[in-house]
């Protein structure tokens, strides 16, 4: 049986040095809170907030290291409070999507674009793949028991081997199936 | 194929007449702004405000006609802002459930009991039942094809002869699926 662990990502935000640099200051880096279950990557101490033509979200937590491209994910929940329409995508995938306004302590970013509601994905090492014959970019079905019960199609498989095996849902995935983090999912196919 | 049309629900709030009087006065009657899909039920022109430990919601809208006790439906998202922790539970077994202040114009009241997370269901007409041969109480499993396709497992079957054939799911579950109401579930088994 193909178990997976589940990960639940609540809203947070990725960002560009350039951005961290206009959101706290020239030269400032992001401080390590907590590891996160992909190697190097983590929660940092600092949030900022975001601000939709609907509504705002104060203390949305960054993701560290820095990237190439600043990118804020939310649930379809949080995007309908934001006042936006986010489509459902890859990480990293933000041509055309939503901006929105980033504050921080030292000032602020209109992001062009960038929010996204994050596709439901699989981080496998490069080694459990090849135990289970699943390829990057494969998309997968996944079932998790229990009193909300929920199969989730189109999970799509990343495969590297600077990966840890986790399954990524968001708030409204985990909400909907009654899924915390720790959860096991299972491969069906 | 059995298909059947989902609708979303928001979070909404039934009453007895005891607490319409309480928070809009004595004798005190809904007005019906719309009519939902079962008949006889709408949605008031009235709204209530709820107040939970941890936060409030206000403008949640009342669905008629007045019931023989209150209760609180919400999504999980819902219960997580206000501080509470209800249970998972069909419609009217509200008992052992969190309570919550409700203010209107009146009044308020402090229901004891009645906040739930309403468990996903299918209201079946009788004669839907017979044909598909589909029995009350049924467990029901019902997949939604597309981008965020989700298979929901644990689907209760209601029947009845005062039941217009629909699917309620919450907004969580809408949300998790790319689910809007009017979309089409099949019923797998």
């Amino acid at each position: 049986m193909k178990q997976v662990p589940i990960g639940v990502s609540a809203r947070h935000i990725h960002l560009s040095k350039e951005h961290i640099a206009m959101l706290f200051g020239a030269g400032y880096e992001l401080k390590e809170m907590k590891a996160l279950s992909q190697p190097g990557q983590y929660a940092a101490e600092e949030t900022v907030a975001v601000v939709g033509p609907k509504g705002r979200f104060d203390k949305v937590r960054i993701l560290g290291p820095a990237r190439s491209k600043s990118q804020l994910e939310v649930s379809r929940t949080d995007a309908f409070a934001l006042g936006v329409n986010p489509p459902v995508r890859e990480s990293g995938h933000t041509a055309g999507t939503p901006g929105i306004k980033v504050i921080g302590p030292a000032g602020e970013v209109e992001l062009e674009e960038g929010v996204i509601v994050a596709a439901r994905h699989i981080h496998f090492h490069t080694d459990d793949a090849a135990k289970w014959g699943i390829a990057d970019k494969q998309e997968l079905t996944v079932r998790f028991e229990g009193e909300r019960g929920v199969t989730f199609e189109h999970v799509i498989a990343r495969v590297s081997d600077q990966f840890a095996l986790d399954m990524h849902i968001d708030t409204d995935e985990a909400n909907a199936a009654g899924i915390k983090t720790g959860d096991i999912g299972v491969i069906l196919a």
